[in-house]
């Protein structure tokens, strides 16, 4: 059932190609647009189907949606923004999809013209994979998308808007900006952050070859490579503009790590058995909330498993 | 082929009884003989079949084995030698699963008689589960193997443990064990106490509650949370047992995490993107070096992933 005309995706990377596939499968619209910077991504777009009509500006691209999305690297919102608000449809919707939010309402909001509903979204679904070919019709099924609407948002834009990310099977949940980017500080940017930290450590030490770490990365590393090898420019993008919260965050974690390093000089083993402890409890509640599953992957599928394996509560 | 003719698995938890499956299912050997810490234990090892006979003590479990193997937390490694060290039969081998070596050398080697071999070793390879129920036959298949004997080590006793590790499906190298215990200290050890860290600012948080922190987990997060899910007491005795390279990656990562703080703060973008490009370089060395896929699992598959999103380059 279509739920919208027209619908411009600006920016045709992982995300917008996400939405691509799980719009047509779904038949959630009559017509998908798109803008992309480079020829080679809107040639790509076309050949394999992202989207009906590619255009060289995002301005003829929004020209007559009804829904336009904004996928590009949250830095470069703004922008983009005031380009295409002169030729935005009277009541269109545009909504972005930014892993930041108020620093994207900012940069965003003043450009948008009155008679057009801007309702900024993020969904918590992503691989370390970009570009246009990326994408999966499943990525979003049974993941969050945050919606950050004010209260003068216009509650049938809502619903509308709302209607479609369930359609592409996410859980939709609403909160206010600044909210959803310390949340997000805690369980993704403050992450990122160290994963990308510990990777280039490794990079630099000389007693170590970076074959060896490559070599005999175990389970605990390859998983933080995975999370550093995301888009550069994404992550860039999201420090950037998530700074306090950010920065609040790294600061609590280096409290906290500087007292377990204290607890491992002492020999302290009660306070970090103690703390491990509790750690797993954060996990259960995960699993149990259906966010992961508890097979033991690391990377891989293992195959025949048991999936009996007892996590201790001592 | 049966490559020794009993086996006493000392400790039957993740690691022991994913040898157990694999010798069984390669035939390579003719019996298993073994013994843990509680009742419990045992009853389920002889249950589902792990071992043909358990024992109440760890002195009973090696008489006649021509293989001992200990994989209890290093921690434990000292007391359960010098349990067994009179039973031991002449010309047997022993060997450790532990994570760490030195400490395990300096606690086990002292305890061992003439004319008994002691060759450490430790499987590259795990789950964040445990006890006797979570091993399966597969976990070794393809992953390193790390043995730590020394100059004065037998070779045909070496080559015959390296030739069970090889047909458990694993590729077996071997360093010495200071070596070992800084690189795994920058692959696996330092990780892990990153990811318990972090998991546990997010369960400090009073503006974030527990409940948002799990229901919005994003794959950064998530990843961590499997981390630190692993077993308290295995992690406690890592991190007692490998103080000074802990320690020491631990204040590498500490000044480089400075850096991109400062970077943060100051808005200095180039810095920022400049760092997570260097990051990337290793995760597809992994990758090409076979140790993981590249598939976008992030804790779940996903279906219908295409496998050609680019990974860009800039
Ligand atoms: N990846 C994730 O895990 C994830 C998850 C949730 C939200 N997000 C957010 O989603 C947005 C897009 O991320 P993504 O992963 O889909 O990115 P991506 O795969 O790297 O794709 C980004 C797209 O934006 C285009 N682009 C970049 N700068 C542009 C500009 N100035 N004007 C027009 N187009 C431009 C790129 O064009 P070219 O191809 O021509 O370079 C590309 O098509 C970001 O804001 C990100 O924060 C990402
Ligand atoms: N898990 C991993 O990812 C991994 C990877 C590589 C190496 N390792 C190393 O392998 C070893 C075993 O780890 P695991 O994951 O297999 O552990 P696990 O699943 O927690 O099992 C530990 C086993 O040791 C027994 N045990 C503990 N203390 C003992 C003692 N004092 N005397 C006799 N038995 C005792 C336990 O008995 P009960 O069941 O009765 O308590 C249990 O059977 C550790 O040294 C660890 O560092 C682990």
């Amino acid at each position: 059932m279509a739920l919208y005309d027209r619908v411009a995706l600006i920016g045709l990377g992982l995300i917008a190609s996400s939405m691509a596939h799980a719009m047509r499968q779904g038949g959630l619209c009559r017509e998908i647009t798109g803008h992309a910077r480079s020829a080679e991504t809107r040639a790509t777009a076309l050949e394999i189907g992202l989207c009906d009509r590619v255009f060289e500006t995002a301005a003829e691209a929004v020209k007559g949606a009804d829904l336009v999305v904004l996928a590009v690297p949250v830095g470069a919102m703004g922008a983009v923004a005031a380009e295409i608000a002169p030729h935005l449809e009277r009541g269109a919707t545009v909504t972005d999809v930014g892993s930041v939010k108020q620093a994207v309402i900012d940069a965003v909001q003043p450009h948008i013209p009155a008679g057009v509903h801007f309702i900024p979204g993020h969904p918590l679904a992503g691989t370390e994979h970009s570009g246009p070919r990326s994408g999966f019709a499943t990525l979003f099924k049974n993941r969050w998308w945050l919606l950050t609407p004010t209260d003068t948002t216009d509650p049938a834009a809502l619903a509308r808007l709302r209607g479609l990310c369930e359609a592409m099977g996410a859980n939709v949940d609403t909160m206010d900006a600044p909210h959803h980017d310390l949340v997000l500080a805690v369980t993704s940017h403050t992450p990122h952050l160290i994963a990308y930290t510990m990777v280039g450590v490794a990079d630099h030490l000389r007693r170590v070859t970076q074959s060896e770490v490559i070599r005999y990365s175990a389970a605990g590393f390859r998983d933080f490579t995975r999370i550093a090898a995301s888009d550069p420019t994404m992550w860039r993008d999201v420090f950037l503009t998530n700074k306090e919260a950010t920065l609040d965050i790294l600061g609590r974690f280096t409290e906290e790590l500087f007292a377990l390093q204290r607890a491992i000089r002492l020999g302290d083993g009660d306070h970090l058995h103690e703390y491990f402890t509790r750690t797993r409890a954060i996990r259960r509640g995960i699993i149990e909330a259906g966010q992961d599953t508890s097979a033991p992957d690391f990377g891989r599928v293992a195959e025949g498993a048991t999936t009996t394996g007892k996590v201790r509560e001592r």
